[in-house]
């Protein structure tokens, strides 16, 4: 047998700077244009940012061709949009040299991450996250995909973004609901790497809750702080990432099987309160931690139980469906203490008898 | 306004083996098994080579998870298969921990390779070519990716593959056509890289026509050699990969405005023909080059010419859609001589003015 040895050299080095500010929006189309000049601009974004007013903050009068995601949320991030966005892209004869310009909370970014990753066997992107989660979360550290009938985010690439631009000023137009559900990965971020952001967001929640521009610029830029180390020592999550999953192993399975009633936001609530219930099991927690981070999630109004319509045995299987499974089923990210993630023989994400999250799901 | 800095860290070198031999298709699951024990195996294949027998002779009796391709060819190269591969993935309860192993021609290559790419944000691929396209070009470099109804290879990833296993011997099933227009990427490789290697194809095409695995072995390995170094040195092609386009820029429009009637190495000829008429019209050939190159693909039996029912006009429009154009222009590969590029700056890819190619095409 002849052998042939293809080498792949190393990629290099790369980055890119994650720019926050209370409106800013208005003024950030010149500064793409300079800094992404010889790129054609191809913006994606959804309906209710275009009814809030934020498209044309952006763009203004300016005619760019532009991808409107109807309706908004997380039914609409499937294939189908993403083969919408590439048809539209390819008819409007766009090449390699094109920079997606995402503007909207965090389906949009998924959804135009994707397309990006994927268009001619890659494009730019740039980000411009419009809620509280896609400023806090899914903007940063190059996640993108799109779910199938069957799980979340079936389909993806790691695709990092050419830079990040977070205006404040745009959560104004949220919701209550969705303000405050986005708030749980800032919540998430704390208990994992930071007690003293932990401290802090119990102190300014009255702020926060009342969307006061100063305190969200401190919050999205302690965000960003975190999750961009996190990003920087692991970008493919190989291990340290993991621990940006956090209530997310149950609670992606809360969502789904909840037909997306619950908002992603708070079914990780409900996947916090598993873990730490799961810490507890082991023996991993201090008196009085559980209550703590319970009383912050009630406080935010999010879900701290599991909803009555959703069977403990759809959570099982979905469970099991864990995109970081091995041999069908997954690790879980434990803490030691708020702000420290529990490491086992240099591993973030742990082995957990299945009888221990059975149980837990019990009691959930 | 504040700034943060995200890092991306340069990605570490890597790289993969091609083997290349005679009936090893039997002989290749329990190296497999050796080499990647870790990982749950998917195979991808299609229903022309289960009927050919190759898929009992890769995995015998063993029961391995696999999805038929059905009907196998380009039709079948499109998003809802790559969807329904996800979904089978998924319903096998697949992780992270899962090697596809792709069994076929380009098409199972470019579809298995992008759902590899793609599923649960990238796993493994080992690819085993079964036709003459497929163990000359597609299955080594890592492009992968499916046609959108507008235009080919619109959705796709650069995706490395872990290994490629060649058995000649899995040509031997293939039509006449098939096999014929499967060598245009072997006489392309000649044409860009290497004039001893034309030599030696105009020298032995009886051989090769008729299949003696002995020259098969020699061709794929010069293939190999060839592909193999222009892609060491441009994985991600930034410039001289594009070398490897060499033909494909008018060949990809000629193949989609046939409806697929041609077969890419069919549609590729045609091309390399047009990219001589353009050297000719710009000065850069010599005499009696493309005569030399016309009379190898005429003993090849592959089209020379532009089927009648292909216009002019589609041409133009497909060609603006090129995944290279610059401002909905693309670039041209064209030749300083057999077995050598022309460069102009640099660059690998030089500008032809549109006037050019209307005439050239109008002659084709």
């Amino acid at each position: 047998m002849l052998e042939h040895k293809v080498r792949i050299p190393a990629c290099p080095a790369g980055g890119y700077t994650i720019s926050i500010g209370t409106e800013i929006l208005g003024l950030l189309w010149p500064k793409i244009e300079a800094d992404f000049g010889g790129y054609n601009k191809f913006v994606v974004t959804d309906q209710s940012v275009v009814s809030s007013g934020h498209l044309h903050k952006l763009v203004g009068e300016r005619d760019i061709p532009t991808f409107v995601i109807n309706p908004p949320g997380e039914t609409s991030k499937n294939i189908s949009t993403v083969t919408s966005i590439i048809e539209a892209m390819e008819n409007a004869y766009l090449g390699r040299d094109t920079l997606v310009v995402a503007l909207g909370g965090g389906t949009v970014g998924d959804v135009a991450g994707f397309a990006a990753a994927v268009f001619k066997r890659g494009v730019r992107v740039v980000h411009i996250p419009t809620t509280t989660v896609a400023q806090a979360d899914s903007s940063i550290g190059g996640k993108t995909g799109v779910d199938s009938t069957v799980s979340k985010n079936a389909f993806g690439a790691f695709w990092h973004p050419a830079a990040v631009f977070i205006d404040v000023a745009t959560v104004s137009t949220l919701d209550e609901r969705q303000f405050r559900a986005g708030l749980v990965e800032s919540v998430k971020h704390a208990i994992i790497a930071d007690s003293l952001y932990f401290d802090y967001l119990e102190d300014h929640l009255d702020a926060i809750l009342a969307r006061k521009p100063e305190v969200l610029e401190h919050v999205a830029h302690w965000n960003c702080k975190i999750k961009g180390s996190v990003v920087e020592a692991d970008p493919g999550e190989q291990n340290k990432r993991r621990i940006l999953n956090y209530g997310h192993t149950i609670g992606h399975a809360v969502e789904a099987a909840s037909g997306f009633a619950l908002l992603h936001g708070e079914a990780v609530a409900i996947g916090i309160i598993a873990a730490g219930l799961i810490e507890a099991e082991m023996g991993l927690s201090e008196a009085g931690r559980l209550e703590r981070i319970t009383r912050i999630l009630e406080k935010l109004h999010v879900p701290v139980k599991l909803p009555p319509n959703v069977a403990e045995r759809d959570l099982v299987d979905l469970i099991k469906r864990d995109k970081k499974a091995v041999n069908k089923w997954p690790r879980f990210v434990l803490i030691a203490k708020i702000g420290e993630v529990y490491r086992q023989g240099g591993q973030y994400a742990v082995e957990v008898a299945p009888e221990i999250v059975n149980e837990v799901l019990k009691r959930l």
